[in-house]
């Protein structure tokens, strides 16, 4: 049976790697997400966001605070390095020629690869000191990096975010919310994706993590957005929509300017999802996409 | 004393992180790293080559098969997971609460990080088959990891490079080279930048590494332009002119439809690099950037 995945390949939108969830991107590949991001730009555009782009990695010392290992371990990816002398290196080439495992000697760096892209902004932004009493609003993008090794092209092990994050009072942060969740099903619409919002189900890891997952949906602190991509019985997340009530002010130290803890929300767009999304439902070739789709994206 | 990084936070351009050589960037800097890119675009883009974007990190497999690790294992990240079970997710986070190294039980994944945007290019080009007996080139981004912390900003561990890569007959690739060291030093001029032109010194790593260095530079496989940034006596290398000569064939396969086996060059744009030198030559406002090096940016 030809998956949608060999079909990305035969179409040369993307390119195998060797390694599941690990693909090259075609140049039309890129040019719709390109183009979604200019629809998102002329969407969000007047917002007055701080646009703050991160490299893919982040500072090891604040992931470890974010608390991303008791949530979802089995995630993260920590950037490890050979920091021996010269013994050490011939070692590790014998080592290697003798198809061994090298890898056990190589030490953790000070980066952490970014788990999604408003995770080092927190600490970024506490760094300032107060926040005006009308809130803050930023922009951001970056390559992030999930170990869910998949034949599910829609489940990458490295993938595009772009999120807006909103901090400021319960109200304001939970009207962003509900902004931008009218706003992404709109989007949506304008270029011809059915969708559906629902509760999230976040992989939190082990039997503790089922007490997260039900808090989470009990509390209705995230929802997400849903495609059809790979399956239509189990839609996939595009976009997703979270509350953090005062859980990441607390944390990392975000005040108001009255002294009262920042409550915060963030958005996210799946940026390889939605291209994958549009490849699933108009097809492989963007020219026969339908005129009003390629008019949101490229008039 | 101020520095030329210190400069670059307070005037918003660059975000500290906690960690030398890993900043975020602003939508300033990164306005002028997409400018480039468009000059870039229109300098090569009648070229006809072809685009591929790969993510930041590549093949364990291929990254060994390339023989970095021979050269510059100091310089490599390989990504690592927590790959236990329940029992073990509670000794790491026990490990974390008291503040001991929980890093040493993370396994290493299939994955490493990209040292250079062309190295997932070969093996995924060799699968093709035999190249034209026309050659073929091919334009790649992507960020690129090297263990290098410094606070130095034009030596960052999280950086963008922009490339050609040319494969074919040696004549092919060598004037491809010879072409793009010109082109280089035009759109450098064109944008008020001072620059020289001088053969590579790589970082090999070791005693042994000596002789790799002295190799490369006897052979002149690699030359680079460089512009002051940070030091005027140690100019910073901007762009690099590699001649692979057919290292790269014969290690990956790459034949020409004739049997024979292929040439390979690239030119390599470090943008992070080159934006820099243009804030350290015209200043940390583009506003009062000359209007010529504004025009050809943003014409």
């Amino acid at each position: 049976m030809t998956t949608f995945l060999d079909r990305l390949f035969d179409a040369g939108l993307l390119f195998e790697t060797g390694v599941d969830g690990l693909y090259g991107r075609s140049g039309a590949f890129e040019d719709v997400i390109a183009a979604f991001e200019r629809l998102i730009d002329r969407t969000g555009g007047t917002d007055g966001a701080e646009a703050i782009r991160f490299p893919p990695g982040m500072n090891r010392a604040f992931f470890e605070k974010s608390g991303y290992m008791k949530s979802f371990p089995q995630l993260a990816g920590t950037v490890h390095s050979f920091c021996g002398n010269e013994l050490d290196h011939i070692s590790l080439l014998k080592c290697m020629d003798a198809e061994e495992d090298w890898t056990k000697e190589q030490k953790a760096t000070d980066i952490v690869l970014t788990p999604a892209a408003c995770y080092p902004l927190y600490p970024t932004i506490a760094k300032r000191g107060p926040l005006p009493a009308t809130g803050a609003l930023f922009d951001l993008q970056s390559y992030c990096f999930r170990h869910e090794p998949s034949t599910d092209p829609a489940r990458q092990q490295l993938f595009r975010m772009r999120e807006y994050v909103c901090m400021g009072t319960e109200s304001h942060v939970t009207d962003f919310r509900q902004l931008w969740m009218d706003r992404g099903t709109a989007m949506m619409q304008a270029v011809g994706l059915p969708v559906e919002i629902d509760v999230a189900n976040d992989p939190f890891f082990g039997r503790a993590g089922k007490m997260l997952a039900n808090n989470q949906r009990d509390q209705n602190l995230k929802f997400e957005l849903l495609i059809p991509i790979t399956s239509t019985e189990k839609p996939t997340a595009c976009m997703s929509f979270n509350y953090h009530q005062d859980a990441f002010g607390t944390k990392w130290g975000l005040t108001l300017d009255n002294g009262a803890v920042a409550h915060t929300a963030c958005v996210g767009f799946g940026l390889e999802r939605i291209a994958l999304a549009l490849f699933h439902h108009h097809g492989l070739d963007v020219k026969t996409w339908p005129e009003a789709v390629r008019q949101t994206l490229w008039g």
